[in-house]
């Protein structure tokens, strides 16, 4: 564990105000929230993207429930509302001479990194897709570890890691490292990592690239270890229309809780993947934001790799589907629940315990589930049902295989909507 | 831990004298000596290369203290003297056309995976030599999984991890996996991983990838973490001429002991990291290569991932380099050491204990390290002097710095050899 007595500690920066931050991946469901959040509290805020994410809808022939409009409109508009200006930089962080000119050419003393294919099943689908995670995701962080030592190095690296390194093991999860006695000796080692997919490796690397670059070159970096994010609406997304965040509902982006309450409006059987023992870390979109925020004024020492765990509550996902059922039927729905074979190579029952008191101490005031939350999901659902394709919702993606036929888009005869065709508006596939 | 049980468990392949076995990396230092073992003790070898390892020597302007042969000369040469015919598929296993389509033809029983770029130095030149290190080895693993998953799902992977992924914690280092009681539960998790260069942490990323592949598809692997190897002969190479190993000396690729024994030879003082320290675990190559047919001889389970630490003493740095002092006295060399600074960021002094008794309990009877072994290391080196280029000795490349400039050759006026110069024999740089 570096404590960073080799390098000059930092200013206090919890007493700046603003700070210059860029937002790698600021285009995507928690990056777009995120980037919001933050020039909201007064920071100066550039965007990196590479409209990536939105090419993934495409070949997946998928889209947002929510009508999501382009980056330049989103900027624009953001800065009529609220007269702030966010910068933006558009490429992809695999490629150096773009990301190492991003960097000099802003600045920043934070950087928070969302920038990564972060879907498992799109991960699985096939060698192709594992490959191009791991590599896209690897090389991205490697790109920034190196332009951080090049040209800032004493900025603050926010990364976004994933609860999923940990797995499932038997005993509790600590926030990074755990100490172990073993024959008489003692120290505090990485925390054990036994990720489950391709994408949830991928941030294992990066877990392990980043440590080793703050030991070696003195940066700072905080990894945060996040759960399933639901909700999709923050104040700053609420602003407007054209300020709308995504809301991923089919099965290969769409997260657990966000694609049951779509399923609840439209009247689909809630797709609960075998028997739903699967028990995680849960948080809301509005603490993801708060959380990162909470990184970047309390920033990691030189030399530091921290790793906060960012959730706030543990549910099954069988627990969340009854809860998502009892919700329903309040606003007068008939939710089933189906039980149906796991895609995913895990254990449906296991012991999980996972430590997350680090953000907490730090100020963080958690938006735990709610009937009220799980209510504004469902009629966002309802208010957008004409764009839900019940067709994606399904798992295409099994683990077992190594080669899924997700990129074979069904025919438009087989497509159907929860609604009468709406040729327009409706998220078939092309 | 992975043990199993819902595959159907192997044939006792210890009972079977002939396997097909595929060498990946077979014209490497140790491929290549483990390419002619199992040769020799009749089992049916291809060797899978693409030469980049020779390449490598160029970039760098270097070269392998012994003359080494065409690979195709080579296996002309142990044909004539076996009659053992060697299979070659030339070729990169990130290519996964080329990686698939070889495993369908040759269909192996067992796969040695050596095609890695395995030098930590090479690793930490910049960030292309960071980026291609990492990408190369984790893709060609990725892609060995994928072909074998799709094509060979019960053949055994033996795939070259390195000691190096353990770091060096102050508790005893297990082999690949460490029982951990914590509040009052207890599981068996992998060994935290702590490496020490880009390259140790690629090696790092392929154990994860592998585990979860055995995991998800049942799949057959064992790690070997092996330990610094030194040595080059072994009785096969040392048939012919023709047949003679690698012998790599210079700062990137030669491993401590050789690189000290090439330094007593000529005369220049032994080029001891700081304080010397350092220890680790080591192997002579004869041991290598019978490690490897032991792990192949005693499969993995199908779903199992399996560790063993490959090494059979630990030395500290230091405690070598006064070894081939005292050796070079007996030929009557006069040795000095030097302690330069630590052109690596590593503990200089450390608790270290690691274990490695699966492989001894498995069969194998250790070469341990001996005077004579280390006479026959500075008797080639003498008997090869001519082709010895003192310049390369010293590191080039600081762990410290982002950008190293080994890729400058020294200019040919700088550029000396211990012997007078011979342009045709010498090492000097391009």
């Amino acid at each position: 564990m570096q404590l960073g007595r080799l390098y000059p500690q930092p200013r206090d920066r919890s007493r700046e105000a603003h700070m210059r931050v860029a937002v790698l991946g600021g285009d995507g469901y928690c990056g777009w929230a995120t980037a919001l959040y933050l020039s909201k509290q007064g920071h100066s805020i550039a965007i990196v993207d590479n409209f990536i994410r939105r090419q993934w809808d495409y070949e997946l022939g998928v889209q947002t429930l929510t009508p999501i409009r382009p980056l330049s409109d989103r900027l624009k508009v953001w800065q009529e509302l609220t007269g702030n200006q966010i910068e933006l930089f558009v490429g992809d962080v695999t490629d150096y001479d773009f990301l190492s000119s991003t960097m000099k050419a802003f600045g920043p003393e934070g950087v928070v990194h969302f920038a990564e294919q972060r879907a498992a099943p799109y991960s699985m689908i096939d060698r192709k897709h594992a490959v191009f995670t791991q590599v896209n995701n690897v090389v991205g962080t490697l790109n920034l570890l190196y332009a951080l030592r090049e040209f800032q190095p004493d900025c603050h690296l926010v990364k976004l890691g994933t609860m999923g390194e940990y797995g499932t093991p038997n005993i509790d999860i600590e926030e990074g490292y755990i100490t172990i006695e073993h024959n008489g000796r003692k120290d505090v080692l990485p925390y054990p990592k036994q990720a489950g997919s391709f994408y949830h490796l991928s941030k294992v690397h990066d877990s392990h690239n980043i440590m080793f670059c703050c030991k070696i070159w003195g940066l700072r970096a905080t990894d945060l270890n996040q759960g399933v994010v639901y909700g999709t609406m923050t104040d700053e997304t609420a602003l407007d229309e054209a300020l709308i965040n995504r809301f991923d509902y089919d099965e290969v982006f769409g997260t657990v809780l966000n694609r049951y309450c779509v399923e609840a409006a439209v009247g689909t059987p809630l797709t609960v993947y075998g028997k739903g023992g699967q028990t995680r870390g849960f948080l809301d979109l509005r603490d993801t934001v708060r959380c990162v925020e909470i990184a970047l004024l309390n920033p990691a020492a030189r030399g530091e790799f921290r790793v906060f765990n960012q959730f706030t509550e543990q549910f099954s996902v069988l627990e969340l589907a009854r809860m998502v059922q009892t919700a329903g039927k309040k606003l007068g729905l008939e939710v089933q629940v189906d039980h149906i074979p796991d895609p995913r190579v895990e254990a449906e029952e296991h012991y999980y315990n996972a430590k997350h008191s680090k953000l907490i101490e730090l100020g963080l005031k958690p938006h735990l589930l709610s009937d009220s939350l799980l209510d504004s999901l469902m009629n966002i659902s309802l208010r957008y049902r004409d764009r839900i394709d019940t067709t994606k919702m399904m798992p295409q993606v099994n683990w077992r295989e190594a080669r899924n036929t997700r990129r074979q888009q069904v025919s438009a005869s087989a497509c159907s909507s929860a609604s009468e065709p709406q040729p327009a508006a409706t998220g078939r596939s092309r």
